[in-house]
């Protein structure tokens, strides 16, 4: 089967790798319909994720129809059109049993094309099939389905519950890529009094208002200075860090007002720093995380109802056999303006 | 009346001031009759508070008898035997509202000793008597009381409950001086499993087992070694910062396990490095906060039942005319071995 593979820093081949096939009799065999490309992704190509090693088949958002499945697996069978989640539970350990999925210490938590071959491929080898699928209502197209593997409960879970985010409070997004943006469709659902989006890009900026940002502000612009207009002076309740730079997050400090909440969602490669001699005093509130994916029912609920609107992340469409291509333009975006990049076949 | 003034950084003098008086109608006037002398205060001696300005009476921590109350005060009277609270709240900003006294945005929040003159006087005028004190059942000793002006409460909110201590569970406590005492005794009433303290001084850790710890580890030998034995190689569930000081910062985030709390309840000077580059996936929740004393009722029935004990505390004992003696026992405290000195008339 053709895969994309993991050649080392900088290095990357679409091309022919042994069949996915079973090797627990809790794993699944998924023939991929739809995929698309996560900012992390280019981060292991970049080499900032030492523990992928070369040869790996990258990619862990995928859509697709279930081949085969291992003598454990009970829940989904051949022929079934699933969701493959960023996230694999074993069920068994401390963290699954409380739900803390990502966090799984046996075996599972974001493996696939991180520590097992991923979904950019045409099959992929899916562990712990049971808890790492979700059957899909025929309702839901794949391109808006595939957007429930990683960034929706992502943004969702990472960012917006992290956050605390309540009725009629102010939420700062800071990063308007599609975790960001993902970040402002589900703060509306604790129905905000205001989000407030910022961002580099004036097309991500423009992104954010049709996603329904209140306000959006140029990351030139003194942020931290609208903000404490809006607020009188005293801050965002919450600010959701949808960069993973150091200046970002440090930003995101500055932005809550005494006692607000900043959730931390970038992935960050360099430390921050932490002025703890301002925050000491400040009832401030830092959460991070790896999503766990428990909230996937009630989004794909939510996509399926319309409640949610998941077909607007995807900029640009591709064949799933032009990987090579997709690729390439989601790793311009600043040139191409890409959000989300979706192949289907 | 005599008080101890602060003269700039290193100078203090226990001096003649003009008697303290009613200002604002919400006032009351407290004739002193047990103080303690607060890390904070000696923070301040230093010049690390600049909002503390020469002139300034010090301390936060009272117990007294109410001498006259202005005419909007209507919970306490004179002669009333009450504990002065280190937080006043003025009652109607948005945070006294939601119980956030310690984020007073009218004129409360910590202001004795700091903004307004202190405690460590023969009278003080408190400000915002009505939510700034609490009366005294018969039962209590002057000098358990005085804990619950500060460090208990602050241990209690800032560290137990905002790092959400649960029963079963691996604490760990990072300075084992007063405030890390009583974040041992009041973390003790969640059950947790396991109460570690780590301090470099062999009298504190012995006074940490005194006070209930399990383990005790001397922070030259290797802390995060002996958490990693204890808690399976995972990390400790909670991890209480009671020192200020980015070092004990850094190892407290280092300490939990993925999903784990980091409650921060010292006063910092200085800014902290945060590893985000392995914390993002940690699931690390951070919190910082000053106290809103919301728990001052419960911790005074708790110690008034016996279900707490605030006596153990005190090492030194002075009249409240030794105030400069009692100073200079604490700023020694390496030396001296004083935990809480107490003063009282």
């Amino acid at each position: 089967m053709k895969a994309m593979v993991f050649h080392g820093p900088g290095q990357r081949a679409w091309e022919d790798v042994p069949d996915a096939a079973l090797v627990e009799p809790t794993d699944a065999v998924v023939r991929v319909t739809a995929v698309t490309i996560c900012g992390t992704d280019l981060h292991i190509l970049k080499g900032d994720v030492p523990e992928v090693t070369p040869g790996r088949v990258l990619g862990h958002e995928a859509v697709g129809v279930v081949e085969q499945v291992g003598a454990a697996v009970t829940g989904i069978k051949p022929g079934d059109r699933v969701l493959v989640s960023c996230i694999s539970g074993c069920g068994r350990c401390a963290y699954c049993r409380t739900g803390s999925y990502g966090q799984c210490r046996g075996g599972g938590g974001w493996v696939l094309g991180h520590l097992v071959d991923g979904t950019h491929a045409e099959y992929v080898r899916v562990p712990f099939a049971d808890l790492s699928t979700h059957l899909l209502p025929d309702g839901v197209a794949d391109a808006d389905a595939v957007m429930l593997s990683d960034i929706l409960p992502t943004a969702y879970e990472v960012g917006v519950r992290n956050g605390r985010v309540e009725p009629g409070q102010t939420v700062v997004v800071v990063g308007a890529g599609p975790i960001g943006l993902a970040a402002i469709e589900t703060a509306k659902l604790y129905s905000p009094g205001r989000i407030v989006a910022v961002d580099l890009a004036a097309a991500r900026l423009e992104a954010a208002k049709q996603f329904g940002a209140d306000v959006v502000v140029d990351a030139g612009d003194d942020p931290e200075a609208v903000v404490a207009e809006l607020t009188g002076g005293l801050g965002a309740d919450v600010a959701i860090e949808a960069v993973g730079v150091p200046e970002t997050f440090e930003l995101c400090a500055r932005l809550v007002r005494p006692g607000g909440r900043v959730a931390n969602v970038g992935v960050h490669g360099r430390p921050a720093t932490l002025h703890l001699e301002d925050l000491w005093i400040r009832n401030v509130t830092i959460t991070t995380g790896l999503v766990d994916t428990v909230s996937t029912p009630d989004l794909l609920r939510m996509v399926t109802t319309g409640r949610l609107d998941a077909s607007r992340f995807a900029t640009h469409h591709f064949d799933l056999s032009d990987m090579d291509t997709a690729y390439d333009v989601f790793s311009r975006a600043g040139e191409t303006g890409a959000l989300k990049v979706v192949l289907t076949r």
